[in-house]
């Protein structure tokens, strides 16, 4: 997560190449990390027009029933947001980082949609969480495989290859 | 966030200056994250020590005013924190590292400030609630003016630039 | 975070065990965060297991003793689940990888059990509750002991020593 580790040196550059893989990863990634808060920010201040419209002041979260629904609406996705920026990461990192981010842009789309879907009725929140959820799960995939492929290649660059 | 790839090999380390270059931004960035970890486990005492005071036992989290808005404090403190840290981590990387501290260090007192003012009654919250958004805007502001420079110094570099 | 960075060129790739060392501690911790992140989702199908047997539909949240406790159990554990992940990191970079993981995992194997304590009853809750404290405040040690150390190489290497 060091930018400066990108150009340790001016002695040990040799390639322009090397350089614009090692910073591309990042960026897509943090590209995506921005996304998602300002999506939770946009989440906020519905919740913030929804207490002004149905009076419900804070710290009282109970109103309702639409109120009800956007709050819980907005407390799912900040409760998932910690996982998916760790997932997201953890995915792009190990594994592959432009199919993680397109992962994580369309749980982004798919959170968007859960949000309306949820501010309309509980009914019309279930297809876009099973999407959500089924994103989450494909990035748990990908961190999995990369993590177990990063372990695999760690022993046998240890055991069995020499130095060029 | 790997800190061994400072020092890559002992082959290719030409420079000290380069060395403390790459440590230092995560070091001021990593003392932040923590004091914020620190803050939210001193927000957390306080609410346990409200549960005791107001005899609200777990799992209930509803009780006399003066303990929900304590608790709601807390808990809106708490949805914020991976938001911050993950805005403070963009900001420090692509952006820079000195500026984005000072940010989270005085996004970190003004959460202090809220909490405080949270505790006493709902409106004093808000002006300390107004400062940390601010600050969040600041940093997500940043983090945008990174990511974007980063990606026009990589189109760059990958088309018009040649290695010395 | 960036994997990339871990073999930066060919031209400056002098030894195979540098660049082992450099990939383990990300494996470790990426490991520990991707088990987190699955008991998370563990977590949350019980609480979906425990709102259908209750009969509780969202976006409702409180209801049977029984239903309210495995609730709050959840809702404890994600909001703990940042903080994790962030002391996680710091620790593993800035002091000790293996140790950080270990305590990563304890403090898995004691969320686990203080969820399925909660579950039977509150009073059962608190013992691997305080374990988990512990093993956070542990972790919080040896990222401040971590930082300071790093903060002090880095002192004495701007100041005392000089490039071979």
């Amino acid at each position: 997560m060091r930018r400066p580790s990108v150009r340790p040196s001016v002695g040990c550059r040799p390639s322009v190449v090397g350089e614009n893989a090692m910073e591309s990863p990042a960026l897509g990634l943090a590209a995506v990390t921005v996304s998602a808060v300002l999506q939770q920010a946009y989440f906020s201040l519905q919740v913030i027009g929804a207490r002004r419209k149905f009076r419900v002041s804070p710290p009282c979260t109970s109103g309702p029933p639409d109120f009800e629904r956007l709050f819980r609406a907005q407390a799912n996705c900040s409760e998932y947001f910690p996982m998916f920026v760790a997932l997201l990461w953890t995915s792009g990192i190990f594994f592959n980082q432009g199919v993680s981010c397109a992962c994580g842009a369309l749980y982004l789309y798919a959170r968007l949609r859960y949000f309306h879907g949820y501010a309309e009725s509980a009914q019309q929140r279930l297809r876009p969480l099973y999407v959500s959820a089924a994103l989450l799960w494909l990035l748990v995939a990908f961190s999995c495989v990369g993590i177990l492929s990063s372990f695999w290649r760690l022993c046998f660059h240890a055991n069995g290859r020499h130095p060029a």
